[in-house]
């Protein structure tokens, strides 16, 4: 089975049984990821307090842990979260935001890889590089660092932390310490409409739910967000209309879009 | 009067006084919330401080509470604002989202209707069954219950707790001890957009505000969320597109658009 | 050269060099400042966490400080940022949202000018009086005072606070204690969408980070808003249509627009 085959099996379960996806997220794209949760066809849920947060990510199909809008409650929330995940064999996907722009964040993210629990770590590659090594620099949440730069990092830090690592940019790697996929695609404009980032992860914490192999299911995660967004982007007249055409998309994505756009080298 | 007379004549004041409605209200949905209250006419206002809620629980025309990302300061803050109300005659809706999913929701949402001061709660099947008995189970915060299942425990429920139960789904059933509406309507796409039921809510904080009957008000609400679900499903090709729409739609509805799309039975 | 030079000067050295813009903003309008932000052609970060917030305040090109959902620990974060931006000399400007309304919004809007670090006040009449003098009542978070009355409260609190006060309202006057400017565009659909008060402050605060004069950097702020308000209404069908038509305009925005469009009397 290619993995374009893979992929049109997968999305085709997934709305089918709707898997509840649990998200610990930040405050700037909570209503943004449930609706593209929603749109693809799974069913989100947002809960970030310590007193629940095991109740759902016991229950879950996935966990998404998202690290945005940090504060030391949440990151108790999250790194509890994570484990109860690993325990309850939920799969989890990282989204280390901002790591390298402050301590807080880079410390925040290495606890939760900490856990053992991280079975995918989604990031762009200024965020890669500050978890491969302490010496990166970023500025904000957003990429100052080529995709390229960060490939060879990115191996040797999924061999270490036996994570996944899915660096997103202008292409995306997907490697794990004996893997690596390229997916191509998408569209410069996705990069001014905030969280699509963290959309991804999320769609890649649905495909998590449904697919055991955890590089698959980042790379599937991936080649939605790419062919949702080449989509949208024949719709949008900006940034606005982008992300909502983006929401169209992704409910309306099929067979056919995905067999014509996704490109995907091993 | 008919009851669309009525609704009517209560779209038409709520539009000449704005009035305002104190939502404490979960993350995901404060934004869309806020703008489904202003498209409507109402003056809304997010605030969830314990040091400033019972401020704007006894000004406002009506509070909403909504439980969907709950954390125990919240609760706190959520009570203080429910007694206020209940003092100062600010009517209460309460929307418990996911009760019956984890322990602290549904606890939560007891605590708040012993207060005494809620006059609706507008729910999902699941929800309602998990407040009126301890054995339903939820998955996430989606019902997967069907509301004609909820609909003898809703009676009981209202007459217990005297406060009108608003149940939504395929079809929506007001009722309280006494009477009982049954409003048909809307479109299924509204399911794939996060929020519509929390939003549904507040619209019906926004009636409780202007109509003192809270059954009139909570079936306004609902009547005014499917007449705009159909109307924006003429403008959307998905659920980012039906969003937008339903915001619009909010704002232009009118009489002759209500008059032939609402559909309720006593 | 006249204001307008100016201002296309200035929005081109914005879309260079991407300034990274430092948001302490409330939870409604988090990710529609986010957008627009990022559709204008800055970067903006969203961090509250007194842990990281000095971190950010010093390394960005502005801080944006907005009360809309406030708790006693985003006052201190948001105290402590406003200090350690002044201490760095980031420029800083307010939305003391709902100012008046409440005690508690009142006081921390007077803490944070209380550092001398306040820049600019972004605020609607309401919220401007109620930080003049302690007599002003204000309803929830929207204004219910005409901004012509608020002029001479604001000349007088620009004067003695050493912030540039800027009102906006039907038109609108940035002043600080000696000059005044006036500006008219927009349109009223604009107030039926949440939050673009917040975002006009947002706007100014990407515009603090190149321009050095705040009083010209407040009104290019308001100036972009209000070109882009009415780019977008020519496009929108209500107030769900025009928050997406806004987000494209901001994005494409362009010298003839602002030609066109900018109307400012000194």
């Amino acid at each position: 089975m290619s993995f374009v085959d893979t992929l049109v099996a997968d999305l085709a379960e997934l709305r089918r049984c709707a898997p509840l996806v649990h998200n610990i997220t930040n405050y700037v794209v909570m209503n943004s990821t449930a609706n593209a949760l929603l749109a693809l066809g799974a069913s989100p849920v947002m809960a970030h307090a310590r007193e629940e947060v095991e109740d759902f990510a016991a229950m879950a199909g996935a966990l998404v842990v998202n690290i945005g809008t940090l504060s030391p409650p949440w990151i108790d929330a999250m790194t509890a979260a994570t484990l109860r995940a690993k325990e309850a064999g939920t799969p989890v996907v990282l989204d280390p935001v901002g790591a390298g722009a402050t301590t807080l964040r880079t410390r925040a993210a290495e606890t939760l890889l900490e856990t053992g629990g991280v079975r995918v770590v989604r990031a762009n590659a200024s965020e890669i590089l500050a978890l491969a090594s302490a010496t990166a620099e970023t500025k904000g949440v957003d990429a100052v660092h080529a995709v390229g730069d960060a490939l060879a990092p990115a191996i040797a830090f999924a061999e270490r932390s036996r994570a996944v690592a899915c660096i997103s940019g202008e292409v995306d790697h997907v490697v794990d310490g004996e893997r690596q996929l390229t997916l191509r695609g998408g569209v410069p404009m996705m990069t001014r409409v905030t969280g699509m980032g963290c959309t991804a992860t999320a769609v890649v914490g649905a495909f998590l739910a449904i697919q055991n192999d955890p590089l698959v299911a980042a790379a599937e995660g991936m080649a939605v967000m790419s062919a949702a967004g080449e989509l949208a982007a024949e719709q949008a007249r900006g940034p606005g209309t982008l992300q909502l055409a983006f929401l169209d998309a992704l409910h309306t994505l099929g067979e056919e879009e995905l067999r014509a756009r996704v490109r995907v080298e091993a």
